[in-house]
């Protein structure tokens, strides 16, 4: 077992000083493992957009809620603008047959293209709601913006939204709604730019005191 | 390629109408993996607290806030009376050695016992404040609480922590101060009871227009 003594040790000050790229990289790794998906969107014209997301986060399952967080001032806020506009916006999950093409959203493109073209990837409209779907993707959710919360701590946006269609491909769901992620290839990103494979260990039994831990039967 | 007639397809009213526990893995498990923490708290009479979340997201590098999600309604709240209370609570990455300890934190026991104990985890206590960490992880987070966001959609309340100390194994942090959780056989979580292994496929170079997607060299 790692000690104490054996760890790298920082403070705040220390973070604070440390060279802007290096401390980038790590506090955007030290969180963990982080969902990898697709969020579409177009605005009033339809012109669309799409953009890769390290944040998406559950919210809540009934009524069934995801939510985003949006960095306003380092990245191009064509997403969240278009969500502002048409209420409207899209999670697709990304796989591993098309991962660079994924990543290649997150260039720095001018509104007037859309990085669907850009990218490869083909958008597809639903009957419910404007905002476009990738296609290639086995579990695409969209959603209505339901609310809008600033984070007054660094200007960070995290935005709400209710999940008002899911269409996933039937192999991914088991008879419990358990989604199997690792039968689509599903990655999961590390960090700002590492891209990782996953394989399932166990699903665990639910909890209870006394009872030691043990596997799903 | 998968096309939209080869999925299945549910709208809101639908959503609404699927059984509890079915529609709960669902919709935990459509966002993706998540990061896989243990948090740690101590009451004002310094009563440890553990608690598995899969919630923890990255809010900012500059100056460093992560964030996680509380359910008030649905799981004990002496996370978060205790985040309330002293101010402090610590992220801990778990890793595959010690994953069913990790899960058992999540069984219903009373705020006099310490799942520190119950599920055989040791706590470490550190100098800059009083939360404990998880001696047994290679990847471990102090944070001083920033704000508290209410989400008025469901309830839900997001946490937001400064970064106050980071304790890491040296053969984690790269060069560049890129966090490689796969040296650490750190876990992903896929729906409410998913651990999952993780393994790096690439990480990717900086996207560009007009420049094809490739690894980083």
């Amino acid at each position: 077992m790692a000690t104490v003594i054996e760890m790298l040790q920082w403070h705040e000050a220390r973070i604070e000083k440390m060279e802007r790229e290096y401390r980038r990289n790590l506090i955007n790794g030290i969180s963990g493992y982080k969902g990898a998906n697709l969020i579409g969107t177009c605005d009033a014209e339809g012109q669309n957009n799409l953009a890769i997301f390290s944040s998406v986060m559950h919210i809540g399952a009934n009524p069934a809620y995801l939510g985003i967080v949006m960095r306003p001032i380092t990245v191009p806020r064509h997403t969240y603008n278009n969500i502002k506009e048409t209420q409207y916006f899209t999670i697709n999950a990304i796989q591993q047959h098309f991962f660079g093409k994924a990543h290649q959203t997150s260039a720095n493109y001018p509104a007037s293209l859309s990085e669907f073209n850009e990218a490869g990837l083909t958008p597809l409209h639903s009957e419910l709601h404007p905002a476009p779907y990738v296609a290639e993707s086995d579990i695409r959710i969209g959603l209505e913006l339901s609310e809008e919360l600033p984070v007054k701590s660094n200007g960070t946006i995290i935005i709400i939204g209710k999940v008002i269609e899911i269409q996933i491909a039937p192999k991914l769901v088991g008879p419990d709604g358990f989604v199997n992620l690792n039968k689509a290839d599903i990655v999961a990103i590390s960090g700002l730019d590492g891209y990782n494979e996953v394989r399932p260990l166990e699903r665990m039994a639910y909890a209870r005191p006394g009872t030691p831990p043990s596997a799903l039967k």
